[in-house]
This record gives structure tokens, sequence and C-alpha cells, in this order.
């Protein structure tokens, strides 16, 4: 079956707001095999809403109209689908004793333009709003229904889940399943996977394989339908495998996740602790493996030495290292991790020293980038990286290489004590 | 002139990405004069691209298409526009220098599909894309002028500022001058600072006068049309200073820019340095102070205490005011502050512990903040917060209150020595 969303209000259009219902409800859509095809905001305008109106029912079975269930003049949704379906709007005193208690409850007089509020489709369906005034309404015609929400993802949010998706169920009920499964890479680049690819991709639709480009990193979903969901896994399992086989190196979950997630989650397992060593990351190391709950588990604290005074006098790398060897060295990324291990006494400590950019440093390009990775006992590991772009894409993934190469340590089990 | 914004990608419509270029192009076409009348996403469907396509070229005059430039076999923007157009794409020599310039440069081998993407419109525009290999294209017929850009917002939004603002403003140069002045609030919510200037809102609409709730912070923007730019801006002057005069305590600067970045520029301005002890912040303060070109100049460095371990042996924060008062307490908000600035004597230390969820700590309420303020003499000044929402969202408010605190220090000029 075939859906479409439409949200409806001028700033959306105005770019004030921006649309997140149409990927919550294609997310939700998704989950109950139903497609989504389309997305479209239209402003207040009563005349753009119904072109939009018309065209939704020519082509979809299911129309989401999100937004304009207001009181006010500029309002439209609900009174522009009534004329172009043809279905009067009728009032609905249970609507109206629910408005009336809203306003009770709030020891306010209720204003006369919200009993706008209680007109409904005559023999529609009324979804109660537990978080404001404006209800929620289905009506169908020609094989087409509609499900008018209200715009305040606080009211459309808890109205869809309690009432609109058990509805759909009800109405819809698709006997197929649809299942979708994600693998997440790091160090390989899109166009590269899907290269490495290219055959499964183009011999298979069932499941249907796609690459999404994250901004550190990579997504392939493969998605397949089947009379159940066991079948549909059944089908997605064999090119899964061979997906792997050619990208495993890349992979660091078979879900969908950051890979700083998958890390914590590494070091919690392991009962491991890890401590860092930040110069041009200047932080967004210690941010990333600090933004899943429960990381004070594994995460023990870091320090930014973003000066060279505060390499030298507070991490206490050796002058001559910095004097001979430059702050943006490998010598340098190794007594990094070797001071702050001895400060902190932790499992692991990742260092990483660079050039942010924009400009050189020492003479150092733009982008190299050193990472150390310490474990309690051995020497230290450094890589060396050439990164490149913005300042901060430098400093995230040389955050997120650093996170990626404890995770592949972590992973081979490599870890000593 | 009328406007509409298509985005391209199956993600949008399996609501795995949401849609934030057609709000950022709205708000950059409002700037321009330009009106943006429909937001429409559609997938990787050659035949729903191609309706979606025809239904923009009967409406508008002026059409965005965003993403489905990529070198992959989904990507199906550009060959679709041609196909619909009966304009060839052709072989551009310089595209194809700057995408093996791009491979060299990250000592790879052009993947073969790669070169699709030096596919440009036979007497077309092109935009370099100086953060990705999918240039930026437009092309015009019969009164319609396409745009094509590449989907990841960090190639996207330099190429629309750098390139594509210009280029719409050479050819639909509307003869009006369209002058916008923003002025960039923390500490005072939205609604509270749309209250307070109701009357001037509800009064004016030369210049417009608009508040956009960012994720950390208000940014209120006034928008005036005149013959001449002076002229526009002699509109919007006396209403800037009267909104300045209601609200200018938690305005803290008159451009549109993050908080971090102002106080960077105030230290260095003032010649001062900042250093930072971090705990429930997780290294986001660092994150957001090393943001910022020139950083280095002003923030020496910090300590994220992330354990009360490392705090006691890496901070030296006393055994007795942890055990009395515990981590999150104003005096150990204190003590890290004051050994914090014994380990990096910067003329300022901001010291962050707290609670960032999303489980309680020690008794002590998720949300529960205390930031400290030490300057090189004087005592610590401890501020005391009780923050709501995510555990990212305490996160970044914690941080961003510890900058607006140093900025209204560095404002009022209070620093010592």
């Amino acid at each position: 079956m075939r859906a479409e969303v439409i949200t409806v209000g001028s700033e959306l259009l105005l770019g004030e707001t921006v649309d997140t219902h149409s990927a919550y409800l294609s997310r939700e859509c998704f989950s109950l095999g139903v497609e989504v095809v389309f997305h479209t905001s239209v402003g207040d305008d009563q005349a753009r809403l119904m072109e939009v109106i018309e065209q939704a029912h020519r082509r979809s079975q299911l129309v989401f109209l999100c937004g304009g269930l207001g009181p006010t003049l500029d309002d439209l949704t609900k009174e522009t689908l009534s004329d172009f379906l043809g279905i009067p709007l009728v009032r609905d005193p249970a609507v109206v004793t629910a408005l009336e208690e809203w306003f009770q409850g709030r020891s306010r007089n209720i204003p006369s333009n919200n009993y706008k509020q209680a007109h409904v489709f005559e023999d529609g369906v009324v979804f109660h709003n537990a978080h404001g005034t404006a209800p929620g309404l289905a009506v169908s015609k020609d094989g087409v229904t509609y499900v008018l929400l209200p715009g305040p993802p606080r009211e459309l949010i808890p109205m869809f889940e309690q009432q609109v998706r058990p509805y759909i169920l009800d109405t819809f009920a698709s006997g197929q399943a649809l299942v979708s499964e994600a693998l997440s890479f790091f160090g390989i680049g899109e166009s590269l996977l899907e290269e490495t690819c290219k055959d499964l991709i183009e011999a298979n639709d069932n499941p249907i394989i796609a690459t999404y480009a994250k901004e550190a990193g990579v997504t392939l979903r493969l998605t397949a339908r089947a009379a159940t969901e066991s079948a549909a896994r059944e089908l997605i399992a064999p090119i899964k495998t061979e997906v792997l086989k050619r990208t495993g190196d890349y992979c660091y979950s078979e879900r969908e996740e950051p890979l700083e997630e998958v890390v914590m989650r590494s070091l919690i397992q392991q009962g491991k602790t890890v401590a860092v060593a930040e110069s041009c990351t200047g932080g967004m190391l210690s941010h990333l493996l600090t933004s899943m709950k429960g990381s004070s588990q594994a995460f023990m604290g870091g320090i930014v030495s973003y000066s060279a005074f505060s390499k030298e006098q507070v991490v206490g790398v050796p002058e001559e290292i910095l004097e001979q060897h430059g702050t943006v060295s490998s010598h340098t990324a190794e007594a990094l991790a070797e001071r702050v291990r001895e400060q902190f006494a932790t499992d692991f400590v990742l260092s990483v020293t660079g050039v942010a950019g924009p400009d050189e440093v020492e003479g150092k390009p733009v982008g190299l980038v050193f990472i150390g990775l310490k474990e309690a006992s051995g020497p230290v590991r450094v890589y060396r990286l050439q990164l490149r772009g913005s300042r901060r894409r430098i400093q995230l993934q040389a955050a997120k290489q650093a996170c990626f190469i404890l995770q592949q340590c972590l992973k081979k089990g490599e870890t000593t004590r």
C-alpha cells in the first residue's frame, strides 16, 4: 500500500520549523509494512493545500495531513479536505465536552473560536487529543483514507502511538512482513563500499540493498519482504553474510549505531577502562565517549592538552621530545599516552595530536594526525593519518578514527593484562 | 518569484534522515526575497522523481533539487532532469581533474563509478564542491531554473553560501534591497523573548520581527525591504534599539553566531587565557571552545575528570571534600577550578560538575549542575543550575551556560590582573 505525508504550515515554508513529522510517520509506516512514497509541505494557503490534496488523492491509498487543525483562521486543513471530499463537518458533542473540560481544568474560559475544533467529519473517526485541544480525525472516500493529526509533536506522537497505529493495523493489515537489517561501517567510503557490492546490489531486489553515507561512516541496509518475519530474515541472511565476507574489516556493528557506543559497550562488557589525551580534537573524543549513558563505568577521564605548555607541564611530555619532534609527532602521541596512563591507571589510553587547521603548525600540514593507543602493558602503538576537510571534520574524523582503532583492538581481543 | 525545494533520497522516505535542507534553503530564499511555496521529498525512484519535476516545472520559476548526485546506481537526479528537459549531460574535463585530485589527495584510486559525477548539463553552470566529489549544477529551460545540490549538509551549505547565493542574486536580482539583521540571545526562552517584544512584533511588518529557537539560545531576526540597503537598515535601527533596551542582558551578539565563538573572540581580544575542568559535560565544553579556528591563542586545555578517582588523583580535589559534599557540589566545583588554575596558570578557569542523567548520582537529581568561574586572583564564583531534558541536552546547556558566565564576566570587564 502507498502512503504519503503532507505537512501544513507557513512556518515550514519560511524555514522557521524543520519538519520532523514526515520522518517520524515514515519510520512508523515502514514498521507497519506501509510504503511512504512522497512527503509534501505546503503553507496555510487554501488553493495550494487543495492542489496537494487532489494530487495525493490520485496516487495514494493513505494520506497523512499534519497541522492546520488549530482554532485560528489560518487553520484550514479540515475545512479544505471537507470541501474536496464533499463530506460535511459536524459538531461532535463528545469533543465539545472534552474541550470544555480541558479549559476548565486550566481554570480558563474557552475562547469561542475553539469550538471550531469540535467539528469532525460525518461518519468519520475521531482520535482524542490527550495533550492539546485539536482532536485527530480519519475519513475515507474512493478507497483513499485521510488521517489528520495535530501539528505539535507532543500531541501528534502520543496520539499516533496510542490510537492511530492500532487504527492503521486494523484498517490495512497487509499480511506481509517487512524486515530491514543494517550494517555500520567505518574507514570505507560509500562509493567504494557500493563498488565492492555492486553485483549483489544489481542482482537482488528482495532484499533491496542500499548504502547511506553518514557524517562519519557508512550504513548499508538490507530490506526484505515476505509472508512472515522469519522468512524475510532468511532472505537477508545469505546476502548479509556475503557482504560481510567482502567488507567485514570495516564493519563495526550489525546494527545502525554510532561507533563510540559500540566502543563503550565493548569496554563495559570486557570490564576495561579508558582515558584519553587530546590535543587537536580539543575534547571531542572525550565528548563522544561520554555521549552514551553509563559511560562512567569505562571512561575515567582525560586531559585536553591543547597548548604546548599543558603538554609539558600538565601531562608531563618531556621538553626534549617537544623540541626535537614538535607537538605534532608520533613521539608526542606516544609520550602523551604513556604519561596519561600513569595518571589515570586505565587499561587503555588513546592519545591524539595533529593539525585541525585552517593553518599549518610547525610546518606540518593541515589534517596530519597521530593517534596513540596504549594498553596496560606493552608499548604505545602510534597511527599516522592524513585527513581532509574542514576543521570540524578533521576533528571528528580523528576522534572517530581513535574510537575505531580501540574497537579493532577490543574486537580482536588483543587486550593484554 | 516562486520557488520550491525537492529533496531526493529513499532514506528520507524511510524516515532514516530528517530533511533539514528544505528549511535551510527556505530561510535563505526568504532572505533573498524569493518565496518558497512547496517542499517535496521523493525516493530514489526515476518515475516518481520525474512526476515531481514535471509538476515543479509547471508551477515554479526556481527549483532546488537536493541529493541524488552521488556516484552510485541509485543516484538519479541529474539523469532524470536531463531526460525531462531534453538537455544532454556532457563530461566536464575540469570536474574530472578535480575528482582525480580529490582521490589522489587521499592516496586512493578513483572508483570507476565516480566519473559519473563529472557529467554536467550542456551550457549549464557548475558549482565546485570543496567538501565532496559531487559538483553542484544549474540549468534553465522555459523560464524555469533548476539548481542541483549535493545531499550531505557539510557539502550543500558551504556550496550554497559561497556560490549559489551569489548566483541567485545575479540571476534574479529583484531591484529591492532586503536586509536582515540578527540578535543572538542566551538565558531567555523563545516564548518569553517573544512576549517581551509582542507589541513590536505585532506593530511592525517592515521590518518583520521573528524569533527562532536554537538548540541552545534564541535568535531574533529583523528583516526590512527598501529601495536601498541603507534605507532598509534605517528602518531596522530604531526597532533593534528598542528590542535591546528590553532584553539586552540576554543578548550576547548582534550577529547570528554561536556563543562559544563570541567568548573566544573576547578572550583573544583581551589577551586572556582559559582552561577548564569538566565532569558531567565530559569534554563538550572543551570541544565548544576549540571549535573555532585560532582558539589555541586563548584556550590552554583542560581536564575531563569524569571519575571520582580522576577528580582526586589527577586534579587533586581533597578527598574530604568529595566525601563530605560529594562529587556534585559547589565545594567540588570550587576545588576543581582552584586545582586546574594551579596546573594551567590561566587567567580564567571554568569548572563544571553535575548530573547529566539518565540516573541520579549520590542522591542528587538529574540536571543539577554546579559551574565554577575562577579568575587569576579572587575566589571562585560558583553558580547552581537545575537543567531539564535529555542527557545530551543537559550536557550542552551546562557547557553553554559556562560559556555565558565567562562571557558576562568578559563583557562587564570584571577581569582582575
